[in-house]
């Protein structure tokens, strides 16, 4: 049967500041990527997190970022591959001794916002978040974009990998995402936007801004988690995928 | 044999910003507490302690504190229960995924500066610390102040527990350390300071401000780290300390 | 005719993060306290704060608090009063920037959260808080607990001051807030909270927890600006407050 | 009489961790840069350095850089123009508080690191800078690197600016810094150092790594101010510029 996993960003709330819907979106997914205090979240949350994704049955990954929390990890630093490595560890670690705490399993990682992008593109610094993967936990799986220098560096260092894939955007006939800066970069429409997911899952294919069809490797799905919005598209794309009879799971 | 503990605060530097002489200090220590990013230190200081401690087979502690870089940690912060044991687990874990990547283990946690002072009285407080130590690994040992509340929670939640004392402070009547606010709080005389480590350590007793032998337990020494004297004075306590046959090894 | 000043925290989003509703609040106040990036805000939340309030016509004012954004500044930190004036002065002198930049003037000065509370009862604190205000502009009026040593401090160094009284609290028989740790702390009927606003401003009296009347100073009414109930309320005191005749209006 | 200014990075100690020697830099420069608490410094430390540079009659800029401690603010980041702006004027807006509230007057802002860096080659970034420094002062001189983008948007908006050369750095053919990756960045011998100084100084000449000569404007220089070396390498740069006739003064 084939199956896919739907993962989220969560934890994302910091001290009186509150982000997200955690336990409601919880619901439609099968893997969280819970924040640890560099970008986003904070102790308390980061815990609370862990309690709620354990409830679920999530998949638990950390979501390491830049240390840029007023920027919200959105603004690319240019760290060394060293500075890489280590602000991996930190964030994992942090987040593996809460999942530890509660007698769970981190799952996965997977780097959050600019350094998600960074990793996706520079081979160097992917090799250090692997590296920082691999040295914590070489049972960890490694979420990366999918056909990007994440996944091709888990591989090399020997990390399980799942290759992300996006409902809600457009791919470019090289199989990359098309620039957030281009005018036909996001999918508005949800049927769209789920029989593209469908697409990708089944037949490992997806339709580029060319309209043609480019292979992709599709091992789980981004879903968004803040608005109204978002919790009826998590809804409808679990629905529509049960429909094609595609087993939702995490890789548990 | 009687023996004793050497403990050191390291790892403190941050960024650009250099403190204390670690690697000198490695040679007359037998247990490093690493600070943890939220007073002191970052990842990659973490990352390199941790390196150093292991090359010289020194016992690896977590150093955690407040948040409060500018303050160093000495600033005491009213904190709930919750953000005590939420704000312990981050740091210790954080740090337990430096040394476990370097394939260490972690032996000891002793909190930082304010959170130290405050968790030697407040039980409520010491109580959540006991617990996260606990939590994330019960063969950690939990180091804190002779006589203090910090030592009583960890031997309630059933943690090892390692009472620290001081060479270069002096004692009150119940076996608690004069404030500093006060003249008579520091042992200006490292003979003194020597002598009285040796005392506490083969007789388990303090000689008190008002010159009253008090019982104090002794299993491990605070050495400071930062400054030309101090190298000095942990050279002096330990040869000292061979002379007196005291066997000096952390708990390993 | 009598008057009374209505003010409000404002400014207190950061980064990703959103708080507050003040656009809408500003309609129904005269005096806004702006967050200097400590507690809370962020550069660009200043200056678009800066500019709405200018745009309506408010009293703008500082909001400097503890440097503890994870605890919103509502932890006590214990500072020195060195620290205590370079804290104050520094964020007052970020925000004074903003408000010269726009070709306005920095009205007053309130402290937030736990530094509030802190300078209310020390007057060792309140004396660094009112030399801070006091060095960077003597003609800024300077808002505290009515009653407070804050108060005092601005009056002995010279700034105009500000009596600050709350709707929703009751009150001690010495003038002083029922803590918020007492079941009576807070009086959560509108009705008798507006009832209560408007005798301390027309009679400066307050019925106290006994139910015996003291007197109390009110320039000005802290007004809070998160929730849908903080404007319905807002709304209900201004259309009170101008019932009674009282001139709502801020210090220019 | 040809004059020049000399002008040295300070205040960058933060909280418990010293960097540099103000104290004794200032005897030897007339401009100080002042960290204002981004990338180094802190509220105590802004305040007394403030204080030692109005007791030297140095001239007094801000320093602001990305919020970027942990990195120095020697880490790229992407910032809109919008938050360029922002967070120039909030840190300068900080110092210029210090500055005021002791009497004095803020003579100029150079940016920071990373943050100086891409202000010179980044036209929009520059804009953005030079317009937070014309809106809260527009008698402050903007100082960027002699020929960059920094200077130009300076005098766009209508600031004095003032081209800054580096003593220990070669130059390109268009004039432009060679950039610290390639091995002949730097000029290790003082000597060659400063005849460089004296040659751009005098004739507004300097040999670029070609040995052809190229035209530059001078202004100001970049004194060091950490080491040993540094304080020697001032002093030997004063009393050169002495001999050669010419002028050490700040813009005042």
């Amino acid at each position: 049967m084939v199956k896919i996993d739907l993962n989220c960003d969560m934890g994302e709330s910091f001290g009186a500041y509150k982000m997200g819907n955690d336990a409601e979106v919880l619901k439609f997914v099968t893997s969280a990527n819970i924040a640890c205090g560099y970008h986003a979240g904070d102790p308390t949350v980061m815990r609370r997190t862990v309690e709620l994704a354990l409830e679920n049955g999530t998949g638990i990954g950390a979501h390491p970022g830049f240390p840029d929390l007023g920027g919200f990890g959105r603004r690319n630093m240019t760290v060394t591959e060293e500075e890489a490595y280590d602000l991996t560890l930190y964030q994992i670690g942090a987040l593996y001794g809460f999942v530890k705490a509660q007698g769970g399993r981190l799952q996965h990682v997977k780097p959050h916002g600019a350094l998600y992008n960074a990793a996706a593109k520079d081979a160097k610094l992917a090799g250090a978040i692997a590296k920082a993967v691999y040295d914590l936990d070489p049972k960890m799986i490694l979420f990366g974009l999918s056909g990007g220098e994440l996944i091709q560096a888990g591989r090399n260092i020997g990390l399980q990998t799942a290759s992300e894939v996006f409902a809600d955007r457009t791919y470019q006939p090289d199989g990359s995402l098309t620039p957030r800066t281009q005018s036909n970069a996001l999918i508005e429409d949800d049927e769209t936007a789920v029989s593209q997911v469908v697409r990708m899952v089944k037949d490992g294919l997806v339709r580029d801004v060319n309209g043609e069809d480019v292979s992709i490797e599709a091992d789980t799905v981004c879903i968004h988690g803040d608005g109204a919005h978002a919790l009826a598209f998590a809804e409808k794309i679990n629905s529509r995928l049960k429909e094609e009879s595609i087993l939702i799971k995490s890789f548990k």
